[in-house]
């Protein structure tokens, strides 16, 4: 059974397992709200998920230690069940997908765990870990539907309320629902009147479902950027708690999960990968009322591969138009690079690329031109392109 | 005079001011060095510039916070001292060239400074800078040459050692010298054991000439990503201090800074600027003999825009094999992108980007193709060019 003590338990054997993250202001994320960030993603692994497998591979039986653990994941818990079972000094083997990215296979492997690589996609990775868990007698780790597991991420919340006085809300991301379980009943045990929000990519919205249904189904399938929490199905017991301690579920775009992510590279110099941003998506896009309240936003994790970050900076620039792109139709006539490129100077816009295209121009001469520039923000794209207009030019 | 004691009253001034940055642990970053890193990219304000300047504009008089500061820089210093100010309660005016970033300029009137953009250069906006001063009795606000803020800067070896027992190294770049004068005089009087090492980018050698040929001279030019310490002078306060207690200095190169950079994003979670991230790199390719000491490096600042981020994760993508780009000669015939396409999809590539090129191929009606790919490693990238020319196509 769950229980406050139980969380307490956790929270000194993990002692010298995990880091103990302090919570940071945020300053500027979202205005009229006293934000705090539980910056996770600076956690040992790279995310929370240690916490939970770390203590239910501490809770196993000397004869199950003997016999290791198994896990299946891409993700953030295979290396949180690798870091685990090799600081216990006991073997772990981690199924994965053989499409993982490399920078998984290789971050799991120099955690010390066996890796088996299976053919096929994530499914087939479980099945196989189940195969194998029983010809073998190895132990499941399950991700998040595990009380002990689920005891692991309590401490979160511990530390969160011993860290800051009178907070009002924690706002958390959910994937299979086992972080916000263990700090929602955490945090009501402690201190009742604090509100947990649950946050979920809107392409994965199966707690979201579930607790408004009141009962769990998998979805046929799931797609976000954050892939953290792109998880089907609750787990029983997560779900079970959910509805017992979470105040309101919201849902986020992968749109706004990626001016979160950008908004923390550029006001609090952190990585965060796109699971990891959803809570600070929730309350930079005004999912639940913090207005004028002190609120904790979980960032989960930080593992997102570079080639997506690169990716997810590029589309959050264009989204909050300190990127743009524009269309000229451009008749043959020489001089209009130049007169171009001085209106968009003087304005104050910077280019940082010129493609000339050929296409269904009304000319049999002209042509068009993608002019791609740096602006300060959506009003700065609008002057520009009043002032192109203004000179006569076309913009598609 | 600077004195410990001044070094202790900085920091019982900046108590309510700054954040005290907590050392994180760096693994996988210096192998066989037990490396620590000071993170005042997390610092209020992304940098430490505004611990030198918070003590500064706290120890003037009356009569010269009634009168006001006023700045000349296009970067964090700029921030740092319109911080201070604000929260001195007293006017800023910084001085800005105005060819400085967008983000920049905003960011430095978010804090609560005026701005007043210069035309030309940072030499134009420091002689405006320096008229403003004389004609409206500012105080100006020297970014490193001052004992008040070094004495502010040196805080944050106040804050080392009392985090960490028995540290061997602080490895602390250098631009102007404010902030390694601040920490070597301060960790050399509480631990004299204690050894400074100093960077600075191979770019912008300035200490580093100065200190080998014992006098400071200035530098015609200076070229490096790392902009925050692109300084083309010593300060003589900062040169007769480093030239007393910092043992050693080393220079970087670019594609060394970003690696630390790509480094600190994907092990630490975190983004450092160029400037910040100099110091990780000068650990990173082993320019100091630390294998087996436990060292701190300081990561200055994180305000890097995040248009240079993305070009140096696309360079440092590029170097690690991670992106790559082929120039393939095609003979006029159909379905070509389509093999090739097949080709590289069964290798496990990823075509992100494909462009058709004219140039001076064989055949007349020949055509360059350049496809653009996510890869593995350069390992996966033999393996894609090997398959396409086991098929005939010529690559460049």
């Amino acid at each position: 059974m769950l229980s406050l003590d139980k969380v307490f338990h956790a929270q000194s054997v993990l002692k010298n397992i995990i880091r103990e993250t302090n919570v940071v202001r945020a300053n500027g994320i979202a205005p009229g709200c006293e934000l705090y960030l539980k910056p996770e993603n600076l956690q040992i692994t790279g995310s929370f998920k240690v916490r939970g497998s770390a203590y239910k591979i501490a809770m196993l039986s000397e004869e199950e230690k003997a016999k290791g653990v198994i896990a299946c994941s891409a993700g953030n818990h295979a290396q949180g069940v690798a870091l685990a079972a090799t600081k216990n000094g006991i073997h772990s083997l981690i199924c994965l997908p053989d499409s993982a990215p490399i920078s998984k296979v290789e971050a799991t492997k120099a955690f010390g765990a066996e890796v088996c690589l299976v053919e096929g996609c994530y499914d087939d990775a479980y099945q196989k870990a189940l195969e194998l868990q029983e010809s073998k007698g190895y132990t499941f780790v399950h991700p998040f539907d595990d009380e002990n597991v689920i005891a692991g991420q309590g401490t979160i919340a511990l530390e969160i309320l011993n860290e800051l006085d009178d907070i009002d809300a924690i706002v958390v991301p959910i994937g299979g629902g086992g972080l916000i379980s263990g700090i929602a009943y955490t945090a009501k045990q402690i201190r009742p009147s604090v509100k947990i929000y649950g946050v979920q990519a809107a392409g994965a919205p199966s707690m979201y479902n579930a607790v408004r249904n009141g009962e769990a189904e998998s979805l046929d399938a799931v797609s976000t950027i954050a892939d953290g929490i792109a998880v089907k199905k609750p787990g029983a017991n997560t779900f079970a708690l959910v509805q017992e301690y979470v105040d309101e579920i919201a849902l986020v775009s992968d749109d706004e999960v990626a001016s979160a992510i950008l908004a923390l590279i550029e006001k609090q110099k952190m990585i965060a990968e796109g699971a990891g941003a959803a809570a600070v998506a929730a309350v930079m896009f005004h999912k639940f009322d913090l207005q004028g309240k002190r609120a904790v936003a979980i960032v989960s994790g930080g593992n997102i591969d570079v080639t997506s970050l690169s990716r997810v900076i590029d589309r959050g620039l264009l989204k909050s138009g300190r990127s743009s792109s524009l269309l000229i139709e451009l008749i043959d006539k020489p001089g209009q690079l130049k007169d171009i490129s001085r209106i968009i100077a003087d304005c104050g816009g910077n280019v940082t690329g010129v493609h000339y295209e050929k296409g269904d121009t009304e000319s049999v001469n002209g042509c068009y031109l993608r002019i791609e520039m740096e602006t300060r923000d959506f009003e700065h794209v609008n002057l520009i392109t009043r002032s192109l207009r203004d000179e006569g030019f076309k913009i598609i």
